[in-house]
């Protein structure tokens, strides 16, 4: 089954140990829809400016990804620049110059209002609610946030937990969300406000699953050197929405699966600069890593 | 086969959310062979002052431990202080008193100069070195070690590497001795230094195995709640060596099973203070235990 993503479409520039990018394709939603489209058809509710170049929206389009949502509006596209340290844990925000995002209105085209899975990637909530209303008949839906909403619009986030299925949030954010330091009680606290599901993630320890009252873990793919990690996080959940969408099952197996090749697509994400390791990606590469990461994890 | 241990036995005073205690049993060879000793016998080199309780000394030698490389020197037994946060996470030191200890040569007896399975605890180098030289046949020795001496004593740590199996090591240690920050690189370069097998403990999130080239992983068992994360590493140790000295094989499954036993160990110290969950524990608990964690990272 089709699943939907509604979220940020950028232009990014990124200096890293191993070079330097320009304006090159990003967002959250951007990555997520190239990590899903890997296992179902993608339709993306994003907006671009004037300048968004074709040639971005033909690679989306070429890999199955509607674009029938993609707004442009004049002026210019969401720019974000950032610079990694040495060993690209730590990172420095250059510029976020929001531009036509900043006005952003999720509009979903009469065909999209169908769609049964949904991830509202990390937008402001009060957006994350307008387009859960004009879903008809949600199915699967998850939902990313970050500390900003947590601390900043916190009524608003509480009445999405009460909409979605799954939330993606990290550790650092589910220790705030929660009020509790311990990931185990804070996943079951966030847990109680709503998702049956909540997927912390935990970087380059992989990821965390409360799963209806029920633990599971994923561990990260483990990668000896890393080109950019932007991304990994939303690219990690395209793979698990993705995945959900293609099987449409909702058992803790399922789920659980889900998140690892979400991991996966994590880790392959961070290989190369911007999308381009995710657009080179072919199926059975993803197979055989997932195939790894299960061995690893086998004593 | 019987494991042989040295390093040190301590009286811990320790703080934390869930009360405090004085003045009980602590110290890494102490948590490691109560850990161990739910495996396989178990020989201790320590030293104890004079004012170490008998109760301890049965406590001990009631799990199969023997003492007979225990010296008792006259002062006082090494003395631990620490006081722990509201989240268990961030350890204050009060006092380090080390007594005893300060002047501790290890001496084995007769008896243990046969034992092929060894675990060098975090203490000098050189003493490590001491001990490897008084066993007749070494088949597999693990050593601990800290930043401590990667800082100040790096030459004969070196010496130490070339003489280990296997080399048990935290995160920011790692990082530390190989000059690497991303892991993966980091056990590569230390097994390059001597020990086949590299086992980078990441608290919470498990342990990192480096076995002959190959790459494992174990993730830490989820605890909604920890009591006292006291002696964790040298209870993960116990668990790894005294399987891996029971069953007498060192293929790199073996190797992961052991490792996770270690997690597993691990885990249930952090649910008492000092050695009292390690005291209670069944081997049924323990199988039970890590048939969990196989569940949890089974996708």
């Amino acid at each position: 089954m089709t699943v939907l993503v509604v979220g940020s479409v950028a232009l990014d520039t990124i200096e890293a140990p191993a070079g330097r990018r320009e304006m090159i394709l990003g967002g959250a939603a951007n990555y997520f829809s190239l990590a899903a489209a890997h296992f179902t058809p993608v339709q993306l509710v994003a907006v671009v400016g004037d300048d968004f170049p074709d040639a971005h929206l033909a690679a989306l389009e070429g890999r199955g990804i509607s674009t029938a949502g993609l707004q442009r509006a004049p002026g210019k596209t969401f720019h974000w620049a950032g610079r990694y340290g040495d060993n690209c844990n730590e990172r420095e925000t250059l510029a976020t110059d929001l531009n036509v995002f900043a006005s952003f209105k999720p509009v979903l085209p009469e065909a999209y209002r169908e769609t049964r899975h949904v991830f509202l990637a990390n937008i402001h909530p009060q957006l994350q609610l307008d387009v859960l209303d004009q879903v008809r008949a949600p199915g699967f839906v998850a939902a990313d946030t970050m500390n900003f909403w947590i601390s900043g619009e916190l009524p608003l986030l509480r009445r999405v937990l009460q909409r979605i299925d799954a939330l993606f949030i990290n550790e650092g954010e589910a220790r705030q969300l929660a009020g509790e330091h311990n990931l185990v009680a804070a996943a079951r606290a966030i847990a109680a406000m709503g998702p049956q599901t909540v997927v912390v993630k935990l970087g380059a320890f992989g990821a965390m699953l409360w799963v209806r009252g029920e633990l599971r873990l994923v561990p990260a793919f483990p990668l000896a050197s890393v080109v950019d990690p932007t991304g990994a996080g939303d690219s990690f959940g395209g793979g698990f929405a993705g995945t959900i969408a293609a099987v449409d099952r909702l058992d803790a197996a399922t789920l659980h699966r889900a998140a690892a090749v979400g991991a996966v697509l994590g880790a392959f994400c961070c290989e190369g600069f911007g999308v381009e390791r995710l657009l080179a990606l072919t199926r059975s590469e993803i197979e055989q890593r997932l195939s790894q990461l299960r061995e690893l994890v086998a004593f």
